[in-house]
């Protein structure tokens, strides 16, 4: 049945990040019968674009759309196909022989990362397969089946060396953010603190930022500026990276 | 024949841009019997790792081996599935049936570029069913086959964007050099100039060059610093990009 659907030798792991309050946790599946946690994939239908289906995964588990889904390695070692937990599931009975015969093949697997406001998701859904599919702080993280751990740590440095080539945060704060807000999220991916003075000249010369010409009042005798992502320049800097004069 | 060596659905296509004498060429290949140039590329061996036979790609054209590769992208549209020139070629004789219809399935292929001073490659290798291969100047590229013209723009685009998060220039410049040189490298890379105090500043900030304590001379009355990259920091930052004290 699988083979006459999707692409062989091919699947896709899609580690989704979610940010809120200044945590950060990675959506994670557990498979009926499975003692370990898995990242959502899937495969590629025959007439399907590879981005397309990538971009289908996110947004059955998550039901968000158009949220930036990147590419960010392709996981090709013969050693990563180990069959182990499909002979358990076939003797616990949650898989059927047939299904059972496609997952033993070698995959390569081309894994995805997106980051999202993970208090604007709805319950995560679930398949006829998994049993749980929960948001999980990465600081407490469970066991993963396969290279699944590897696979979350890689998407992980990525989006961390990723942060110094292109803008992040859309889609991720409020419309209208202070400088300290936009700090606390960098803070909570690199997972470590930042200069604030630092920071705060490095993201002015990234000219992503545009200034709202507001101020937030109520947090006693400083009101600090309101900022607002400039659409445009944020999405030429999300494909071309950072202006090369915030650089040299 | 190829179906019993090869996992099915997936290619690797190399992006092996030769940079010498501040100038980048890309090595590309002319199949006989058609009009249009291609990327070097393979199959994945079903007892191979991806990343290794994309070393073998590349060893086997330009015989350099331990040469930085990198994943850049995975091309997965349907569209580019196009078969015109494997009819073209199958009309010309110059493959078989059974080789035709291995080329006519859908790939889905991963893109690789590497870096490397063509100087020090030999004459690039051909195969059976190429008649040429050749570096060509970047500025003067012939038209491509198949979705080649856009993997050769995207791997372009990646390693000018890379340029801002990893360091470059290791096995592309002598073991020592000068600051200047090294700025020509990236300037031919980025096709533009950049300002010699803010480079100077940068690439000391990122903390991978080594002072070799002695000087260039015969360059008349100023004798400029000859630097050397420091093997282990420009490895780790490689691997996880600049420090980020460069940055923030």
């Amino acid at each position: 049945m699988y083979s006459q659907k999707f692409l062989s030798s091919i699947s896709i792991d899609c580690v989704i990040f979610g940010f809120h309050s200044n945590e950060l946790k990675v959506l994670l599946l557990k498979m009926k019968e499975s003692d370990g946690w898995m990242l959502p994939g899937g495969f590629v239908g025959l007439d399907q674009d590879l981005n397309k289906e990538a971009s289908t995964v996110l947004e059955y588990r998550t039901g968000l759309a158009d949220i930036f889904l990147r590419q960010f390695y392709v996981f090709g070692n013969v050693a990563r196909a180990k069959t182990d937990h499909i002979d358990h599931l076939l003797a616990k009975g949650a898989i059927d022989p047939k299904a059972a015969k496609w997952f033993e093949q070698r995959f390569v697997s081309i894994g995805y990362y997106a980051l999202v406001e993970y208090s604007k998701v709805k319950e995560p859904r679930l398949d006829y397969i998994s049993e749980a599919c929960t948001w999980m702080p990465m600081n407490e993280l469970p066991p993963l089946l396969l290279d699944h751990g590897e696979i979350l740590d890689k998407a992980h440095e990525t989006l961390k060396k990723e942060l110094y080539s292109q803008p992040i945060g859309l889609n991720l704060l409020p419309e209208e953010f202070t400088m300290t807000e936009l700090q606390s999220l960098y803070e909570t991916i690199l997972q470590r603190t930042i200069d604030r003075r630092n920071f705060r000249r490095k993201m002015l010369s990234m000219k992503v930022l545009g200034d709202t010409g507001k101020r937030r009042t109520g947090l006693g005798h400083r009101s600090p500026i309101l900022y607002t992502f400039d659409r445009a320049a944020y999405q030429t800097a999300l494909e071309k990276g950072f202006q090369a004069s915030a650089f040299f």
